[in-house]
């Protein structure tokens, strides 16, 4: 049952609130029974299956190749890697046992204590260790070099504060994990990757994002360089969408993996990782939406146009339906998706405040007069400007405000985003206008103290070093030090 | 690096590790570090996929959505519904702990005892729980029904004895569920799936399956009805491949789900669930494998066609690219996956054993005498039969040949097991003739002791009351006593 349109809250009343009420009302997704853990619902669910099949493609045409590695990783492994337990040890959910028994009232059951695992498994984080621990067996030599395998697969993470989508303690996502001979083909590999996220982020999405590099601080666990692509959602504030890493030979040494190379010599093997997440689905209803509920770009809506017949009785609908069927047939043929809603048990007024909370790009309306006119009532989503057209050439028509939504959705996002990078130099300055969100590029000395200073007066961070803009010399706004890089800081989901 | 072929176990020798080994040595999959738990290969995962692919498209064409529900479940959830506890408890993952931390050397992490739930978790063994708790609140109404989900995801059942892909602790599984407003419509529900599976299994798998009903014993955990598909082994063992459950109205009660009728009166609901399983995988390897290697069916191979060159020289190799340029790019476009293997780092008889023990199903060679006749060397795998045929309408040739061994391989598979049913009447006839394999055909007085002395007395259990089979009355072969079922008793995995 769809809920009253009237109550999502506005953003500009409450932005956060905003959002929680659109992913519950638009049928997304809504908490589950389990602390932190969410249901994804048919409609949010939609959207991941779009989403990973576009995805799947791209990483398929660079070569990666699908497989399935075990959910639970034994205790021990975490700890191979110093930097990697220390990053993940505080979120991990433990199994400690392996059998429930009946109560003694018989009327609930408890867990066996004498079914205790010799060794405690962790549900994984992410899967860098079991899988190293895996191609230590699949890696001999320079030929089984480059190893490309990627995971479609639920983590968990014990997140103390969650929001559906962007923080959850079980997410689905995706993870590459790769293996080289050479550090440059292994940096190369976790840059290319970094480029097929932006990619997709930009060209699907329609969510632009700046690419670079994160600080030491804000790096993966594990990992040499953290490669990062973050969105400006509409509070101003910086989502992390999708981070591809260098992990050098740090796995290789921990998981003791090498090759020989081809002088016969063994070499330890370079590694990468790289992951998006249903996140992103976060990231997507919090750069398009708006107060009427979700804006969808057209290459990931589930349902791409919706045709509405408003009509007096069953022989004008028979007449409308008749007129349309050759219309919806020539749209499926060009691969768009239809929904065709001639269903009575609800009211016209309802449908449409429905499709439009559901982000529905296209809605096409056709009543009596239409018929006797030839014509249809056109509704774009990202305007909401409605156009009555001719049915002659309708299909053509809806193909190209498709792609011209595509365009305009990112347009609109980009310009939002342009507008509020700032460059500044003066601290004082900085503290104050953070308050109103946006993306900061700053000069920074490099230190961790500077950094941290930042974070406690004004819970911004660093989120990269932009790969886009000039890497000038300067000066830290904060500590007046020399600075070589410019960064972007903001406050981030 | 591929195995040596000729360290494949014979069937006849021992069908059970000739089962492993293949399992290994064709790169489907392996054991990992955690007990019971497998790591899918990527070429395994390839298959997964494919079936994936093609049941979801099956399911959605029913008017299943694809959703996704929590991989944890509270315990006090489990014990809600009696049967359904009592079938999984000894088999549960449970999560008692969500952090690690430093042990006191700092070498490795334990277990935080201070971060202990309130609530032990569960790892899904089966999702009906968390399910039902959730349509609760999304059923309120007829207009809500049905409610037809799936999900795409993993389960964890501790298994004790495990085989790759026939049983491990962890597995990759769809489960669909579904609400319905009367019983008449859930019943029709669970037999269109297990319609759906048997049609699935035929068509694609081209593994013949006996449809039937379960006998009480042998139902889900939970349900009224549960219908199977059972397939023959090339051992005479049966596989339970596909199950679908008439819930009746069992978790709608434990879980209070009620909907209002058309004359506003509240009833409960009528429920089924159904699933299919990377089992699936094991019962195509056993189905059509051979001692040489895989047997895959064209229409699940990750590569149908593999072409390669034997050529003296680059030259040489350069005009027959040439050559089969075009034909591989109008395979390619009739949908069919090649792959051309011109590497030169193998010889082309291992290139050939390669090939056939990972069961592609056509392989075309062409060598210089060919280049000059124009004529290329087809393989089918299926009979291992060689043809030098003309490269004019090859690519028709193929086509046709990959429509034909789908069809061929499921003819030899259905006539092996046809050959392999027998009407049996007399239990010492029975027990020994069993010990051979096959599904026996008998009368059965419908009691749980006929049952459990079959299973004590042969290790054969009763697979289901068949759909194919007439249901005459007779005498049950054990008791003596008169029998209103004729059931399929097999020894199975």
């Amino acid at each position: 049952m769809a809920k009253e349109l009237k109550e999502l809250t506005k953003r500009a009343d409450n932005y956060s609130q905003w959002y929680n009420d659109l992913v519950v009302k638009a049928d997304l997704a809504e908490q589950s029974a389990v602390r932190g853990c969410m249901v994804i619902k048919p409609y949010g669910y939609a959207i991941w299956e779009k989403m990973q099949q576009q995805l799947d493609k791209m990483f398929k045409e660079t070569g990666a190749q699908n497989a399935y590695f075990p959910l639970l990783i034994p205790k021990s492994f975490l700890s191979r890697e110093a930097e990697h337990v220390k990053g993940f040890a505080k979120e991990c959910a433990v199994v400690t046992h392996y059998r429930l028994k009946s109560s003694e009232d018989g009327r609930s059951v408890e867990v066996d204590p004498s079914a205790r695992l010799d060794e405690e498994l962790i549900i994984r984080p992410t899967s860098e260790t079991i899988i190293w621990n895996t191609y230590k067996n699949w890696i001999h030599s320079w030929r089984d070099l480059p190893l490309m395998c990627n995971q479609w697969c639920n983590v968990m993470r014990w997140e103390m504060r969650t929001r559906p989508f962007l923080r959850t303690s079980e997410f689905l996502w995706q993870e590459g994990h790769t293996a080289h001979a050479t550090r440059e083909e292994a940096e190369e590999e976790a840059q290319q990757m970094l480029r097929v996220y932006a990619e997709f982020a930009e060209q699907w999405m329609a969510v632009p994002v700046l690419q670079g590099v994160k600080s030491e601080t804000e790096r993966f666990a594990g990992a040499l360089d953290t490669y990062t692509i973050e969105a400006m959602m509409q509070d101003g504030k910086a989502l992390q969408s999708g981070t591809s890493h260098f992990l050098g030979q740090n796995f290789a040494k921990s998981f003791d993996v090498t090759y020989l190379n081809k002088e016969n010599k063994p070499e330890y093997v370079w590694a990468t990782s790289w992951g998006v997440s249903t996140r992103l689905i976060g990231a997507l209803i919090m750069t398009h939406s708006d107060d009427n509920g979700l804006v969808l770009p057209p290459r990931l809506a589930p349902i791409q146009v919706v045709i509405i017949p408003i009509t007096k009785g069953i022989e004008q609908l028979q007449a409308i339906s008749a007129k349309l069927s050759p219309i919806i047939a020539s749209l499926r043929e060009l691969g768009i998706n239809v929904k065709y809603d001639d269903t009575d048990n609800k009211r016209p007024g309802f449908k449409f405040a429905d499709y439009e909370l559901k982000g529905v790009p296209v809605r096409l309306v056709m009543g009596g007069r239409d018929l006797e006119d030839n014509t249809i009532e056109v509704m774009r989503r990202d305007t909401l400007e409605k156009e009555t057209v001719s049915l002659d050439g309708i299909v053509d028509y809806v193909k190209h405000l498709l792609d011209d939504m595509q365009k305009n959705i990112f347009d609109k996002a980009r310009k939002y985003r342009d507008e509020r990078v700032y460059e500044c130099h003066d601290y004082d300055d900085f503290k104050e206008r953070i308050k109103n969100g946006g993306f900061f590029l700053c000069h920074w000395d490099g230190t961790e103290e500077t950094e941290a200073k930042i974070k406690e007066d004004t819970q911004a961070t660093i989120r990269c070093v932009p790969f886009a803009y000039e890497q000038t010399e300067g000066i830290d706004m904060v500590s007046g030090k020399p600075s070589k890089h410019r960064v972007i800081i903001a406050r981030s989901y």
